[in-house]
């Protein structure tokens, strides 16, 4: 039985992506709201085309509180000239952009988050009509996909670029390919156990070139992450040909990610002491953080320990945890 | 004319201050409110005494949002040896415990910011109750206090310990004298422009030797700011003869902030690409950061320039901005 | 395939919809809820049933702001006296009852926007419940269908009423007729682009004949808006046979909006200078309106500007714009 | 056409269900929010084995609000010797674990009313995660199920436990067996009327012998109303041979609700002067409650009236009421 | 020196307490706010007059989610009769009628605890101004005040009547033989410890005749409860000479509560599990409740018990509880 | 005994008030808040100094919601030309910028009315520190004051410009003057009841010469009611010699409220149907306005009379109602 046809996007982009040189303007998503009956969600866009060539997608702010993506895209979209570029970069710098602006993960508007909502319904609520304009209308047109990941306001990451290890091993080498050239001073490869919605599989599953990063986090960016992002994504221009010029290289520590045992979480909710920072190493069994109760004094910490020997590569951010938070990740060096 | 006679603090202290041994208990503060009409603020407290000897007066939490201090403090109430004592030894570390529940700057229940509430009102909302359960019965018991503070989740400082130029210099002195123990990174002298309403003013006012901290920020701690608080605290202690043993010392770099040129403001709000990190030095003029405006590609950023030579010491830490936001200070080593 | 069946609605009416004589009732929806485990909503409803005759089925509050509808249609509950109809009438003022209890455009309990939720769903939340009981139980009854708007809080119209262009001629012919007994100062055509969850497009379907207005807008309503709403029901009721007595009818100016140049839309927010007002005549390139930014004095406005020759028909209704925001909306005379 | 298959569930158990002895655990639901983007949902759970043996599985806050089952599940949990059991003991005191730290009837996370969530929804959000699990994973290793309930804070009942009329008669009877072993001060027999989407109807449809409870309400729970749940839940475990010992009866009174006639809904809102209490019984147009309109002194308060002659058995709760709620609900003893 | 004289209450009563004869009014607080610029709050009030006589004050809702109070007042308002009253009857059920429609302690307003703002500010917000106007106006018009209270929604409570200890030995005396009259099952006197800020203690220090109840409690009133504050005003009015009519009295049981060792709080926070209840008697040392952890089975619940013998007079009604709650109340019988 | 004195404000400006020519710059005042620490609330401000003269003061967004006044005044502050001034013009186009930004009449910071908060306090929250920065900074600076106000969200105002009847006449004839030469339809002689804590107040206490407008409502405005204000407020300066050029004169009609008897307030909330429109006229006992039930159909509206012969001049603007709101003013023309 075939799917039922699905309705036309009410996203409307008022640029033509058609059309030779740089254009900066907007997908419009038309969004009654109870402060605006004919309101919209207003979506930043710049295309810019020069002649015939492969098209890069570039995409931040797929997560509202991640900020190094967006600084480079930003950044990219007013600097970025016609003549350097051979074919076409599309540049959303704020995907989920009603959570970009509210500074949260998710958006304020339906709680979606963006990155669990693919493929999307264009008669969803406006996450889902996103998501569904992208698969439709923004993949399709794109050869290669760079999207930013950090860790946001609840996360810390060592900042690495990384693709996924995918069946169509071609499509895989000309993905690690480019998280070479993105020079990263971690790259990472990713065998993805929880696809299930994510932008990444949409983009893998119609045979794009797709990488992805993971450069800071906790809600702030550094004169050195930004620098780190706006760096990768001319060197991944650069490689893929479209823009011109020579990638500018340096050596990146690739980290692998074995298994469930790199990931400890927090069984009691409190105050976090971190007793490892990142990039340190640990042996299995090691303290990492201890966990006081905030209600009294002269309590018993709660320990959480290494499950594994390896490096903190990513860890809770925020000062207070929960139970159930993903306290910190350890990887292996390749 | 004299003033009112003040109404007695309605908070009870479930501890004895004049106990020899360790207690661990409250301060209970009565708290009437829509879901508990007979419930209460606890706010948690240690008191460890030995013999006779000064008093120190340990308090974190005066934001609730900054971890380096609690931590500290959690984890020096339940190691700390009465025997090692010589003296007594009053720990609070949250002091503002509804803010640090909630993990945030000021208080759920009022908004109010403790810093800013001294000396506090009895019959007044919970956070000038607590400020006036400090000014009237826990300072008066103190030689000595050490205040942590952090950047909270908005604000990220270089670590230092601090005192206050004071116009009484023997005061002062055995202040810098504490600061030097401490022991931090960095350490200042800092002369207070606006000083209402804080707890340091209480403190110095009452002739106690009074010191203070900024050891990081964002909402978080890390193994070595949380590691320089918890040497700091011991430090202290030994040096003033509460707690037994030598002052663990290293060396620190003094800084200064000589006006009101150290402080840059945004003017305009959006998403802040920093071009400086900190402890890095700038010259007058140079760009400090860039705040893109959040609605569209292709527009000229604002630019955040050094109004004087200097090393970065504070930043604004969230990755958004707003028009008013105080976005980076500058010191002078000295 | 054949569609999977649909459960039974939920909502229970206290009404006899072949009762002769006059009801006031309820549709009462159980909604099990955190402060009524056992609660409901409940819509009023009247119906007057005077011997056999068509049915009108008569409509207000499907967005909770818009108040001309509403108030015509508790009027008309409580002065229609059952002699003077011949066949049924059936009178919803509120059809969606919470939102129009809140005030607001969509519900507060699921916030669905009632008219973008048909067919509905037995099983969904309380708004496609609504649309669900509308869907299979008071659209089959009725003949012709009279639903009332405004422009609610945040759009402002001339008041007009409308029909759609439809594909069945004949259907289309008797709506109009209804729009011209209907007698407002303005009176549409309207051919709608996305019709999609539309209560018009699920009774138009079902073949019905099916009316709405625009009557003004800003979360008001006037005597002079309230008295078109109240003479235009009683003007409808009587050319459908099913009041006693002739339509006191009154001129009538056709409009048309031709296309996508008749919407203006903003693309900064800020706060908006009106340059015309409702129902002035604009020539293309005219600037309509200013939109200065919140944050500075001194600063460009940004400027609206008409796309095309029309008469200003619709307005963004708050003093302050967000990008995206429909501004105006332009109509050209017939 | 068969259904699609669904993916597995997210939820991982720290338990083994499958291992000898006593464990204490987690079901940790993956959930990625804004303030903690790789958070869980942790709900405890406990597993008793020994030997081979029939499954009880026993939950409680399958309504957040509700008490005497998560303080039995809670107590038994860590006082249930493995010695005393033969077969296997499921406990998940609190099924909508969120609800239940919250307090409230709904999730704080989705407004999921688990009990109105079954099947559930691998992909849905947290509620149907959880109905899910229960559906899929849990029910299935059950033999005999117990959910308890209460009225929660806005419903009072009389205390008793109830089973379902079923098709399967077998199932039926063994099902008031436990019921009566149950042993609670009344007992009814229950014919759904909308069991769509219910916990109850999940297990029944699977067979299960399924027994359920009302047991007080109003947000709280009394020793006496406490004691009746912990002797119930043992004397359940003993009749069905999974736990060592006789069951402890006492006379219960069997109780049926026949009817529409034995619900009174508020037409009007405001402040309730309830005119029978608990367990008495009226005749019918017995004045049951007024309601007096909340604005002003003087004015007539409406009449609930009984519609049948009954024993009242539960009643609306909190002081002020809205229109449509449920008010009072009678039952005829049998 | 002198107070600074109080500008006028801005509080206009729409009665005139002067008449003759039964008048139903309000009294009219403006109160601009941001849905309704010229706003006001407006507080049902009840006149009653007949010649000349004392006046009674007789006054509910001074917490707004206490039900006994309001229900026999809104009664009494309706049914008592101009020719039964000698003197003048002066009824607000609701004083704090913000909190009242909003069903909670509190004011949705300010946040005011009423009976916390005495005497009150005429230029303070909503609940320091109605604080004022009862301190002003209307309780100088009283002889006697009756002030209803029950427990609320978070407390639970015997049914007393009650009235203070006094330094005036004469006032006192016939404070006590009005709580007698008012014949409660129990009667208590009460030595008030922190009495800054009450109603009570406004009206005492005016010399007035004040008498208090507590009536049960949950959020909740019960036939019975109810029952016993609409006799109990009766009888008041009666002994007073004020209503025709003898008293009908009952025997009540005195109660005291000698000090601090009467309650016990909660040091943890989690679900209560109650192991007395509500007039039952226990012993010193035993165990009154557990408190379970929320997030574990398994793990030990904290222990609260008696810190005396005596009869449990007031309980903790939510079933979970905060640290630093009240969780009982013990009583002597005397 | 002499007040005590007041601290500094901690208001900074960017503009020095006594340079010439044009500043565009901000009033800075520090506001330390969860999400910025540092931050600071930035009113937008701009001065135009041409040679010695006399200062006019201009304000709009008093209240934040009112919109004729921001535009006025953010358009002069980007047009006025130095040259065409003799002296200085001080414009604040939204003193209270926080609720201007937030579109609420009160502040969202602390729910302050500014216009009620005169003579502020430097050390209260935002909106007092707004008003004691203009009570002793601004007002002392200026020599006539124009504050513009509307209706707001909530009221709709017959556009009027208007000044205080004062003690001192040489100050009022002067303030009539400047009202006659802003030459608004509408003008009006003001009797304040209740002048407390008003900005118009502070200035008149000063013997500033001060008028001020309502000229709309309902949160917007029109083309028609912004060219009021424009061009009343270049007249208002051409009058007073500050402004190049004759005042651009036309007729007004001179109106007066007489008394209390002018106001009609609702007693009961509902759904409003207005009988009258603004500036018609009605006779004594005339019926204004129906409030129908919102919960029922069938049921009698209330009625609202006129209670003296009138002219509509200002109107209740949303389409509900709550018991206590003014539904609207009567005027005499004179």
């Amino acid at each position: 039985m075939s799917q039922p046809e699905l309705r036309a996007s009410l996203i409307t982009p008022t640029v033509d992506f058609s059309a030779q040189g740089i254009q900066h303007g907007f997908l419009r998503l038309p969004h009654s709201r109870d402060d605006s009956a004919w309101g919209s969600v207003m979506i930043p866009i710049t295309v810019v085309r020069n002649g015939e060539g492969p098209t890069a997608l570039l995409t931040g702010g797929n997560h509202g509180d991640e900020y190094e993506g967006p600084i480079a895209l930003f950044d990219l979209a007013r600097t970025l000239k016609v003549e350097d570029v051979s074919g076409r970069v599309i540049i959303v710098p704020a995907m989920n952009h009603p959570a970009f602006v509210a500074g949260t993960r998710t958006s304020p508007i339906d709680q979606g988050n963006l990155n669990r909502s693919f493929p999307g319904r264009p008669d969803g609520t406006v996450t889902p009509k996103i998501a569904d304009y992208f698969q439709r209308v923004l993949l399709p047109l794109a050869d290669i996909v760079l999207d930013f990941h950090s860790g946001g306001r609840t996360l810390d990451f060592l900042p690495f670029c990384a693709a996924h290890i995918l069946p169509d091993k071609q499509q895989e080498a000309r993905s690690f390919e480019l998280v070479e050239a993105f020079s990263a001073p971690y790259s990472m490869k990713m065998l993805e156990i929880d696809a299930v919605g994510m932008y990444d599989t949409a983009a893998e599953e119609m045979g794009k070139v797709f990488i992805t990063t993971e450069l800071g986090g906790g809600g702030t960016a550094t004169a050195r992450s930004a620098g780190i992002a706006k760096r990768g994504v001319i060197n991944v221009l650069r490689r893929a040909g479209i823009a011109a010029g020579d990638a500018d290289l340096s050596p990146t520590q690739w980290l692998d990610m074995p298994g469930i045992d790199c990931f400890s979480f927090a069984e009691e909710g409190g105050l976090i002491e971190p007793l490892v920072d990142m990039g340190e190493t640990v042996i299995k069994d090691q303290m990492i953080a201890r966990i006081y109760p905030l209600g009294r004094t002269g309590a018993q910490p709660s320990e959480v320990l290494a499950k594994m020997d390896g490096m903190l590569c990513a860890r809770h951010f925020p000062g207070l945890v929960k139970a159930g938070d993903c306290v910190a990740v350890l990887a292996i060096t390749v």
